[in-house]
């Protein structure tokens, strides 16, 4: 079981900078993410496109933004429960919760703030009848370990950026690469495209195309799927260890959505007047995955929600405690590993 | 009479983002402040210490968050009147508002936002009688423009950083410093207070400790002052052609508290359930100057109460149009100086 002040559901950008937030007032977080890695969409989706409108940052790459809040929350330690969906709550008899994972991890906490973004991402599966048989037995729709591809024979299907970059990573670590689109035309950043282009005259990567998947082979694990040339009709059978079908991820509130929230146009209803609290006392809901009125689903405002949510938690958890703010300016930032940020003091000094 | 869309008042970060988020939708902006540069007191007071909670920085000097910002907005071309203090406010018959300063700089907008901070930064004045006499006739109570003291005699009061740090600076320029302080002590970074010294054994800053500048003289401008020595009583007599008291700035709410606002505890009160406006439609009161339940005065905040302010400004200035938010990730930043910045587009390429 693990026990932490707040648990933040989502480690996309507002997620993460809650930790901040939170240490500031002595309070600690766990996070957890459907996604491999904290930093949500920014770190998925879109890592290299450059966002203008974060404060202060005339430009600045969403990847970039990630690693920076994380050197931001480092002093405060968070935990996190990274590639498991949050997907069941409860409430205990002293008033906190319990939030259960698909994969039964268990959190308790007496505050929840649901970072969740868009929602978590869930991949966009190929119709295949057999596919289900293989998850976990070869076939991924998310690379979370690269190692484990490591000597393997690996057929990658798809033709956006994620299907072009892992094809490219993965001919540095797996035995044979094969990529395998419907079209011949790849849509993605130049480089990437010209490098597949290179990858392949090399002989580094096996480009079928325009060609599908259609059936998948093997005893217990994947061992061998049939392509069909789209254009022929004419099928070849590809001895393959994994199959990984890239097809995009697309976002689901999913198992939050009958936490008995209020739920409006597919985002949680908050007290936007207060603390960003939800219809459960204890719950809150920041960033993209809140909506009330005039709500814009930017970073900035998910910053903004973060820092007020995390007052209102301190209240909630203290209830005696008078919480007296001080600057970070002034005060510094106290990490609980016992590192110490602060600015340098002025000295009292003659001159003569 | 200088036009505009949003009239901000304050150029402090928050005043700052602002014309950011204006820019955006297309929205023009004119900034008006007290101090002689922009950035507020993250420029004039503080400038080379470190800020640890500005999301996405692990540590930033405020100096370096305003250059930040400025170079954010340059695309937007913001207009400035600094120096001078919003005076007057009135409503014209079209519904726009007609700001005057201190100077009687008029600006007209449909849109004001108040982004005054903690107010105007005033001066901490001596208590002398005739010091009224020669304001702008040799004596000041701000640098502003440091060029105006080139080969001058200058006689700078007080024993903190402004003091430290311009009796530095005006070595440079001045014919000849004397730096004046109540006590032997001065409290500040140590390398100024090391300066100082050094320049002090070099013959290049004439200090005399503990002491005050008692009187003035001079026929219709500053020509001498007589400082006493508070150790000993003895007086002295300076030939200057400036007294610059150096005791602080202290912030005042100021002529805006007259405005008609719903003041609270010195801040202005805002709707802070949608859009930050005070109870004055189409003024609104953004960042330190605002209050509102669980407010809390952050810059962050602050970014996040420009955005949404710019939001319903824009919904006041063209009410028949519906705003549909781009991210800047997918539209890029169109200036109004023609610039255009914004991420590389994917290509659709086959590869073959």
């Amino acid at each position: 079981m693990i026990k932490t002040d707040i648990l933040i559901i989502g480690a996309g950008p507002t997620g993460l900078f809650a930790v901040f937030e939170a240490g500031l007032l002595q309070l600690k977080c766990h996070l957890i993410d459907a996604l491999p890695q904290p930093g949500g969409q920014c770190a998925e989706i879109y890592p290299k496109k450059p966002i203008y409108d974060i404060p202060g940052f005339p430009e600045v790459l969403a990847g970039e933004l990630v690693d920076n809040l994380m050197e931001q929350i480092k002093p405060f330690q968070p935990g996190f429960t990274l590639g498991e969906r949050a997907e069941t709550i409860e409430k205990l008899e002293d008033g906190s919760f319990l939030v259960t994972t698909n994969k039964g991890t268990k959190h308790q906490a007496p505050i929840v703030a649901i970072a969740g973004g868009l929602g978590s991402f869930e991949p966009r599966k190929p119709l295949m009848k057999n596919l289900s048989d293989y998850e976990d037995n070869g076939v991924a729709y998310m690379i979370k370990e690269p190692e484990i591809y490591r000597g393997k024979k690996v057929l990658i299907a798809g033709g956006g950026d994620s299907a072009l970059d892992w094809s490219i990573f993965l001919t540095e670590v797996a035995d044979e690469v094969t990529l395998v689109h419907r079209r011949n035309e790849f849509r993605g950043a130049l480089d990437s495209v010209e490098k597949v282009q290179e990858l392949k005259n090399q002989g580094k990567i096996h480009l079928i195309t325009p060609a599908e998947v259609v059936t998948l082979h093997g005893e217990g694990k994947l061992e061998k799927v049939t392509v069909r040339k789209t254009d022929s009709d004419e099928e070849v059978d590809v001895v393959v260890d994994n199959f990984i079908p890239l097809f995009g991820l697309s976002p689901k509130l999913g198992p939050i959505a009958d936490w008995g929230l209020e739920i409006e146009k597919n985002a949680i209803k908050v007290n936007n007047a207060l603390d960003y609290q939800t219809n459960i006392p204890g719950i809150y809901a920041i960033g993209d995955v809140n909506t009330y009125p005039g709500k814009l689903k930017l970073i900035l405002c998910g910053f903004h929600e973060a820092t007020l949510m995390c007052q209102s938690a301190y209240q909630r958890i203290h209830p005696d405690k008078k919480y007296v703010m001080k600057y970070t300016t002034v005060g510094g930032v106290i990490g609980f590993d016992g590192s110490k940020k602060e600015a340098p003091k002025a000295v009292v000094k003659a001159i003569d």
